[in-house]
């Protein structure tokens, strides 16, 4: 075959190329919402110069551009000041979409191990690399497929390229604070990377056309690829129902005086707003319970002697749209205090396993899974520098009664009380057995359940002062 | 009247507030999307210790909690690094939404103003003064109702205030960085915030129910105020066609030799990239046009050296429902390039005074306004670090046959035809016409169009990246 002909064969793949992925894009746009829906995110690193750069230019001529979306962040040094994927957690795709990431959690993690001066140790860096595919697995498990690339290029390639470099874009390769020019310093990578990349597409750069076509192919197939195929397989077997705590359903409580009430509630409100401002450490409050428990009042306690500047209060209603369409954790990532900041959520990512749960909004195998999900969740804010304090407030079906009937003779009041509640409060014994669940599968020792008795209002809101501050102290 | 019953008065006049702000609220969610749809942003400053904080927390008992958003954001000050709404961009009502800002565009101002190693002059105040109400005008154009509140306190009470403060809440005081114990600083805040607060709702924080209820009254009041009656008179009248450029009618135009093309590209690529790079200044290039008019190409050639991590493309579609609930400039806001970063528009801003005029999602007073707003909005961004450079691809309709007719014959182009091209192009001349006045009407000194013969594509690649090598070059 001669050359020309050879190219136009060429070229007739690469349009096919073309038109397969444009197919996929839009086949993944239309499954959007249903139960086959999913996106796909790309983490794309690799070696300089190996040409990741030229592939993702190359991609966006075959694709629909308008269906693309390419992010590249500044690096996040880990530092433990917040989980690896909060700087990423606004460039998770929704469902439909297809994302690639330049800059991710694994530059991250290199770059922070490659920083000589400050190294982190080996265990620390394989800890990483452990927390970032099970954050992975739970993205998978939500619908979000992720493709991981590593551009790859031999040292002495590397070097042919280097000498090749134009001066004017000489700086940018050396952005990331390596050596490229060091022996030393690219078989370190070489090396560490390993630990990484052993579940990696890893594309040899040396090739400009073949580098281009092999990476645009994998996008295609991963486009393509069904959710079930990629999502772990669904937990079995039958669901052992915990036993329901006492304090759930007993409730013999004595009220609090209210002169009582009033001198402890000053002194505790004080305790509070001091240890909640302890610098540079997150707080993170959440309330869950049946309706009219109680969550407001406590909450009006806690921040009585705060500035509204200092905290942030999130009342959680159905999500919207644009919601579902993205892990159900998602919307809580992006509420996440930062900078020493309190965040404070009536009502919570436990949903998953309450309403959820019980209106059928989860099937059973997601909210199975959610426990796990969530304790890693949780467990990246509390090893990143953020206090997790939970409380379930508890009352009773005669006091909750109460309360209803009190709220709709409050003009004021009235919104507070819709069928809603009405149907759930038709569901008590139900909703009582999920919050047993999960107080044995969320309960850890470093973010516990306060299981608050609640029927008498004063009492509870300074137990629940009394639990922030106790579990603020006990957290260095 | 005995204090018992005089209290129980008062009681009943809090739980009518109440009653009526929740209903406002409500109303205010009913009203979303219809023609008199709007959202409420507050803007809250003051003197310290007068009780913005405690107004707000007794605001959030007498609401639904869940339709009212409070943000506190750190202050930044004006540097002229950012446009001074930058930082708030992400925090612009939806319509239906009520918004609280502490931390906003007036404290930033006051701070930048008050920090006495380098204060602004008079002249610098005035003119941020301006510009921001300018801002504000153009978001209660849009359907945002902008509220400002002033928190005063007078000098003997607020040393009284400071005489009997908590110490564990001193700190949170200093934030400012204000001595407020000095005579001085509290006279020159009292002074310059007069050139600012005269529409404001100014709150005497003296007596804590008047200060809570007043500002709760306030509320409520702009909770019901009807749009027309905040929104500027449109503007009625003739409106006078602009003269349609030659360029956009007239097309002879030489090809361009492929190889002196190859040579010219390599070279002009190069210095684009390095013109690009300068640190420390934004870039914004945008791309309008018939379609098929060559944008996407053009687009190609200017980030040939470039590395994707270097520069951000987003193709503009038709807005997102939650995009349409906000000002139409609301999705470009949160798109601007940071920190000397390039943004690429494949269609912009622009869409407002072309397909939207056209299509009539735009009322005529609403596009007609629309350049004002638009002039204003790339003002900021250049007097803030950034260059903007806008580029109008001139073909004709033959030209644009021939390529409809090329992308239809070869299948992985399809998707850049569709109806919506075909219906465009039964309109030609009255774009044309939207063409014009928009050069007419939105060329600024620093930000003037650039029409760009594109017939022979060539050649216009070569212009395109001639004319950012110009304008970058022109721009200090």
């Amino acid at each position: 075959m001669s050359q020309k002909s050879h190219d136009a064969v060429e070229q007739q793949d690469e349009n096919q190329l073309s038109f397969d992925l444009i197919e996929a894009q839009y086949q993944l746009k239309a499954g959007r919402g249903s139960t086959q829906g999913k996106s796909v995110l790309v983490l794309v690193s690799g070696i300089e110069l190996a040409g990741k750069g030229e592939a993702v230019q190359q991609l966006r001529e075959w694709v629909d551009p308008r269906y693309l979306i390419v992010k590249a962040d500044v690096p996040h040094p880990l530092t433990r000041e917040q989980p690896f994927w909060q700087p990423y957690a606004g460039f998770v795709p929704a469902q439909g979409q297809l994302t690639l990431l330049f800059g991710n959690w694994y530059s991250d993690l290199l770059a922070t191990a490659m920083h000589v001066s400050e190294p982190i140790s080996v265990e620390q860096f394989k800890h990483y690399v452990e927390d970032m595919r099970a954050f992975e697995q739970d993205l998978q498990a939500n619908h979000v497929h992720v493709v991981k690339v590593w551009f790859d290029l031999s040292w002495k390639v590397l070097q042919k390229r280097l000498d090749k470099l134009d001066p004017t874009v000489q700086k940018w390769q050396q952005l990331h604070g390596l050596d490229w020019r060091s022996r030393k310093q690219y078989d370190t990578l070489q090396r560490i990377r390993q630990y990484i990349t052993d579940d990696w597409i890893v594309i040899d750069g040396e090739h400009e056309t073949a580098r281009d076509q092999n990476f645009a192919r994998h996008i295609l197939t991963a486009l393509k690829q069904p959710l079930s195929e990629i999502t772990p397989k669904p937990i079995t077997g039958r669901w052992k129902k915990s036993k329901i705590p006492h304090q759930l359903l007993s409730f013999e409580q004595d009220g609090l005086a209210q002169a009582e009430y009033k001198a402890e509630l000053k002194d505790l409100s004080k305790q509070v707003a001091q240890a909640l401002r302890k610098e540079r450490r997150n707080v993170v409050i959440l309330f869950e319970g049946m309706d009219a428990a109680g969550k407001g009042g406590a909450i009006k306690r806690i921040i009585k002697r705060l500035d509204p500047r200092e905290y942030d209060i999130y009342t959680i209603a159905a999500p919207e749209k644009y919601e579902l369409r993205r892990p159900y954790l998602w919307r809580f990532w992006t509420k996440l205090p930062k900078n020493g900041g309190i965040a404070i959520f009536d009502r919570s990512w436990y949903g998953r396993v309450l309403v959820e749960r019980l209106e059928g909004f989860a099937k059973p195998y997601e909210w199975k899974r959610a426990y796990a999900e969530i304790n890693r969740f949780e467990q990246d804010l509390i090893e990143n520098n953020t206090v997790v304090i939970k409380f379930w407030l508890a009352i009773d079906k005669d006091e909750q009664a109460q309360r209803f009937k009190a709220r709709e003779n409050t003009p004021h009041k009235r919104f507070k009380i819709t069928d809603d509640d009405w149907r759930n409060r038709g569901k008590w014994d139900l909703y009582l057995q999920a919050a047993a669940d999960m107080f044995e599968h969320s309960s850890t020792e470093s973010a516990p359940w306060h299981i608050v008795a609640s029927n008498d209002k004063h009492t509870a809101r300074i137990a629940v002062l009394k639990h922030i501050i106790a579990q603020l102290k006990a957290t260095p």
